[in-house]
């Protein structure tokens, strides 16, 4: 019950029990079609290039952005939490002269200083997290397209925590470029990014194409300036899940039938409906908490209803807690980074984890190890308030 | 029965249908600690720094390669086949000057030349492919770490397709880093690249560190020149493995599960038992195209256990041969590229698949579908030659 990664769904991990067969074997090449339409359903999209980066999410970041921005390209970053940090590390990495704006822990951006920050560095690129498990808020990008459409900026985001658990969608909030990873409300495990790109976003990365010496053949593009890293060069990435099956990579076909996986179960069940699902739980877990009496951290406005940041009471051992919990109860809750190390634990209920059952569990042992510890707890309190939200859900 | 991927074992996929476990759970840890013990027996090394690089082989390659090279820096890449082609691509895009040497594919090079170039061009370090399935050659390495080392040069090795299946020794060899992938002799699918670095490999890389802001605290280093990847940087990597346990990606925990039990699987077997099974049921794959009349390409004197290329018979079309022993008979071997394009096939014995009734089965289909394609075949001569090998193996 942690920030993820979590408990896979298991029929995600049955999925990816299924024998493997060869690269470029009629099933397998109609498995990789299927997986990128499924994940134009989940991204919200109808972008051709939707696909899978084989990596941890943080390779799909490092995909889209290392083939996204030339060495010397402008890229504003507004930084909320931990992973606008990351973007920020992975955009400098890739050459770009990064502009950074920061604002408190727990906090958002508003449209206009986001668009005030765009007139003032006159950026290639805005980067930005979506939903940052560490300060457990999301940020609003629903305004954000039209900015960039107007200012000529490309526009990337990371929906790795947020996506199928928080309202998203792809191409009507004109988004160019975005990853994700399978470990959080997806409900697989890490190791495979699903990522969507415009038209505008392929074009400006088919560019920069250069394929490869030993596969190239004549007439194939040369370029004197390729993409940094030819593992994360999408232009030979779409080649390869693309009608020429150029050989890149050799497809991760495990990780492949659990990121197919992960998407059927959730286009099944409505993308719509997985958000509500995870709306209804996090919201129980909220009330939950609050009805133990510990006070809940960051912006209720903007939260993300994946996951909950909680202040850990005076007096109270942060490890010694989650230890307790673990241990003897078998629930892992997270701890923090940076400026939150120590003060808060976080909280999530996400992909296979957003049910009643592990709701109520995880409020009645937090209330048992509390009060244990020493922690004035009301007796009652955290499941009574959980299960009044499900009563009141049940009855509307 | 191609060249890889091939069929996993089936334990190495229940192994990959356990549930999850969080990322610093300590027996998630321990599974970590328990790979990279299990990974110093497949490498044949005391390297601390033995572990997994989550992606593919080619994501292994890379995160050797950015991590050991600093922009500027000499790399020699002798290239005997594609993959060479791939290690000189991905050095360059990591900023090397790259100095190539190549030879006819099906060649292997000798030690003298080797230090030749060694001599002519002052590498950093020194980049080769140990068997490249392309050619299938194995360039032997066992006198080229002294050669290395009496240069100052740093000896990087790609044994994706020939760990397991062919001797291998890390540190006998001089070995300072070497990278892998699951999907060939190993028995699992693509998607995580065990790899193992020599104390030297790891100083070099280490001074290269620079903590990613977001988890930086007080006197952490941060360097003006760090490593152009951060996915791939790994001394951050080093960190997340080692009893740091510095955050850096979120774990594939299910790629780990399986990369382990491959690992597990072969150092139960024993390794050198291993390189024998490759031995003796490649032997039997060789002897029986050879006995249904067919001619092998390459240095059969350096041929891999693990693959067999043999010449497409003239008037056969290459396609209508594949497609019907894929859809007729459910074996697929392998196409070729580049100088070997449309000229040969290649025929794998490798891991789960480097069986006795794999072998039979696939000479038997081969007799059927190359009689009925109008190539001339000798009766029963491909299963018949093959019997003889595994007879007097018996025998012995």
């Amino acid at each position: 019950m942690g920030p993820g990664p979590v408990n896979a769904d298991p029929r995600v991990l049955r999925a990816m029990s299924a024998q493997l067969v060869g690269q470029y074997d009629p099933s397998m090449t109609a498995y990789m079609n299927e997986t990128m339409a499924l994940y134009r359903g989940v991204f919200k999209t109808t972008n051709e290039q939707t696909l899978l980066i084989d990596g941890t999410s943080r390779a799909g970041i490092e995909a889209a952005l290392v083939s996204l921005i030339s060495p010397g390209d402008r890229v504003l970053v507004p930084i909320f939490g931990r992973f606008g940090h990351l973007l920020r590390e992975i955009a400098e990495r890739a050459g770009a002269e990064v502009h950074a704006r920061e604002i408190e822990w727990g906090t958002v951006f508003t449209p206009a200083q986001i668009e005030q920050a765009i007139r003032e560095t006159k950026p290639a690129l805005l980067a930005i997290v979506h939903g940052d498990t560490s300060t457990t808020v999301a940020q609003p990008l629903d305004e954000l397209g039209d900015i960039c459409a107007r200012h000529g900026v490309l526009f990337y985001t990371d929906v790795t925590a947020s996506l199928a658990g928080n309202t998203f969608q792809a191409d009507a909030w004109g988004l160019d470029a975005v990853t994700a990873g399978l470990q959080k409300c997806l409900g697989g495990p890490s190791g495979s990014a699903p990522a969507t790109f415009s038209p505008r976003a392929v074009e400006v990365i088919n560019a920069r194409k250069s394929i490869e010496a030993g596969i190239r053949e004549a007439g194939d593009a040369v370029n004197a300036h390729p993409i940094r890293s030819n593992y994360f060069d999408l232009s030979m990435v779409f080649d390869y899940w693309g009608p020429k099956r150029l050989n890149h990579h050799t497809e991760a076909t495990t990780m492949l039938y659990g990121a197919r996986e992960c998407a059927r179960l959730l286009v099944d069940e409505g993308m719509d409906t997985a958000v509500e699902r995870h709306r209804l739980h996090g919201a129980a877990m909220l009330a939950g908490v609050q009805g133990l009496g510990l006070n809940v951290f960051g912006d209720l406005e903007h939260r993300m209803n994946n996951v909950v940041a909680v202040h850990i009471p005076d007096g109270v051992t942060d490890d010694a807690v989650r230890g307790e919990l673990l241990n003897d109860f078998g629930i892992e809750i997270g701890t923090s980074f940076g400026p939150l190390r120590g003060l808060v634990w976080r909280i999530g209920t996400m992909g296979y984890n957003a049910r009643k059952d592990t709701v109520l569990t995880t409020l009645a042992a937090l209330e048992q190890v509390l009060r244990r510890a020493g922690a004035s707890v009301t007796g009652g309190g955290g499941v009574g308030a959980a299960y009044e939200v499900y009563q009141d859900a049940a009855g509307a």
